[in-house]
């Protein structure tokens, strides 16, 4: 017999996080499970934001790049990145979008293993990494890129000494399955070849210890409710930093850029990853938003994510058997994350959503539903799979407007 | 006998902008001549920027990619933005940092003249284009840089037929010098090769008009008070739009970015310049200025720049003669800023800043002033030059506390 609501709700009257939810402003009446895609709203970033606009930028002008710290804003945001991800400071840069976030690595990456010249990507890697390879690997050079099928049984074969580099992602943004970093680096650097993940999908939800990875990058904008868009950032290792070069070399990442020396030269650390002027205003959400991870252990968050995702998998095998999950059952090897295959999975979220239940679908086939340990509860999550259930049970998604496709999902 | 106060509040009464500067929000007491640098807070932006965070994210939350149009931000940006360069409708991609835009021009430019090595740059441009060209020079293969001096005699003399492309500043971010952009543009074709015009420092000042120009690019948090590290933009000449690839080849430049192919496909357009998620909260800012921006006439604007910068350096003339100018007389010659060579400008800026005079200093020994003609009235230059001068001639600036390097100017 699967949990009970009564029983969910002495889950939430026990659990360490509880007091987080109150750090956020979620809609009333309904089940957020789109966490994994743009984190909710903390209800202190408004006043920060409006801060920044109205006193920092609308009083004190172009001194705020001084008194304010916005020129240091790329390090001193990354700083309070790094133990998300279990670096430390001066190891991380926050900065652009996670797309030219991959490029920067992948660039700095390749010329640190010359004369091999393949990188190695996986098919069920978040597209725009696919795709950023590609035009890395076409304008960088003769490079070739070699794909691996998930899980990584192929990875030891793909591994030749032409290999340069593996990117690959932590937790699958399709089936949320987690990889196990630590021995897939170390299957890589035993081959000689670098090692840079993506971990859009598992920071602020797992326990992410970058290791002995050479690059990382990701997001902030879901776990970490940062806000639309916010800032992304990019880990390099200590013993890189000297030789990395950053391809996109522009001022921010000069050594001494207010010298306006005629000619580039780089930074010290990671300073030198920096580019352009950072967009401040989306800074400011980001930071506003680190003052609640601040305070959070992540070894608390590890638990619940994989409690709550392992009681939305176990609601549904009782109330809807036969549906057909995507994640891995052991919360061991998955992400903050459930996903289940219905070849009506896109009606299947809208009629969801119209009953409260905010989830998204993917192509070809994949329902996915992503957990906030922060601000989910177990009720909610129990009522987000009795609504699931019924959906399916009732096929309220046949109703034709369910089938209509939004421009985008 | 130059202008006095009382004719220059006679001007501002006759002048057709005036209304524009209640749309500001200026602090009391200080003329403000860093909107070259930083613009103002337009006083609707605070209320944008609010109702995108409180609305969009906090209760729409990742139903704004559609509802709110988030998705669309870096086109319909863009379209608002080519106006104000004599572009038109699906030429101009809004995001990244200029730095970034650069880079993604300058790879986009060099493989349509193959066969063609050089790149033609400045060492008078601002430092993160040069910056920029030498680490795309180095990563995307055996291209070499020619550096020309400013003013551009020695152009044509470098334009030969290995040269793939040309960069440069339409206007001096030292000197306020403006280059004839179509003069320039026409002698960079004669010799076959690509101009890529950086417009950073005219956008929003002057009458711009990218013409027949290849590509350019430029930002908003100057002229266009956009905010802090406002996106940039990039202009595509539409006849490169169907070969031209973004080398930066993330998801949002893509033909069906939710379709999640496994192969990058460019979008059609501009739109393929696109690479990862956009910054929506500094999008909203910009967009609440080019609210205000939809009603100027950039034939007005610039009229009044040359007004503003003629009465200034008229000012100086009389009231301190014998600083050295460093901007054309000829105001067809500048853009929107009037500059000064002083040995001590560093603390000559500081004291003046004291005084409530606003301006920065470059190195080695430029002291800047910059004219946002839609705030700034014919009195706050009186008052500006009245007070550079009492500066000057008291020798102020000699008080040791202005020689204090601060850490960012």
């Amino acid at each position: 017999m699967a949990t009970s609501r009564t029983e969910c709700q002495a889950l939430d009257a026990q659990d360490p996080l509880r007091s987080f939810r109150e750090e956020f402003s979620l809609p009333p009446g309904i089940v957020y499970l789109l966490g994994n895609s743009l984190g909710a709203l903390p209800r202190r970033t408004p006043e920060r934001v409006a801060r920044t606009v109205e006193t920092e930028w609308g009083v004190h002008l172009g001194a705020s790049w001084n008194t304010a710290g916005w020129w240091d804003l790329p390090q001193t945001t990354g700083d309070r990145l790094a133990p998300l991800i279990g670096a430390g400071p001066g190891q991380v840069l926050a900065g652009d979008s996670t797309s030219v976030c991959i490029f920067k690595a992948v660039a700095a990456a390749l010329p640190l293993r010359p004369g091999r010249n393949v990188i190695i990507s996986d098919l069920d890697n978040f597209p725009t990494d696919r795709y950023v390879v590609e035009g890395a690997a076409q304008a960088l050079g003769a490079y070739e890129i070699r794909d691996i099928g998930s899980p990584d049984e192929s990875l030891d074969e793909a591994l030749g000494d032409d290999v340069a580099l593996v990117l690959l992602s932590q937790v699958d943004y399709r089936t949320g399955a987690a990889r196990d970093m630590a021995a897939v680096t170390a299957r890589v650097h035993a081959a000689g070849a670098l090692m840079i993940w993506d971990l859009c999908h598992s920071t602020g939800a797992l326990n992410v210890d970058v290791g002995d990875a050479d690059f990382a990058l990701g997001c902030t904008y879901k776990y970490l409710n940062g806000g639309p868009g916010a800032p992304a950032y990019i880990y390099v290792a200590p013993r890189h930093q000297e030789a990395a070069r950053n391809v996109l070399s522009g001022w921010h990442g000069h050594a001494a850029p207010f010298a306006f020396e005629s000619h580039y030269r780089p930074a010290d650390g990671v300073r030198r990853f920096a580019s352009g002027s950072p967009p401040v205003l989306s800074y400011a959400a980001l930071n506003a938003s680190l003052d609640i991870w601040e305070g959070v252990d992540m070894s608390e968050v590890r638990a619940k994510s994989q409690a709550l995702t392992s009681l939305f998998i176990e609601l549904l095998d009782e109330l809807h058997p036969g549906l057909t999950l995507a994640t891995p059952r052991d919360p061991g090897r998955r992400g903050s994350q459930v996903s289940y295959r219905h070849p009506d999975g896109y009606p299947v979220i809208r009629a969801l959503a119209d009953r409260g239940v905010v989830g998204d679908f993917r192509e070809p086939d994949f329902i996915r539903f992503g957990f906030a340990p922060l601000y989910l509860r177990y009720v909610d999550v129990h009522d987000a799979a009795t609504a699931l259930a019924e959906v399916l049970a009732k096929e309220l998604w046949r109703d034709e407007k369910y089938a209509r496709r939004l421009t985008v999902t």
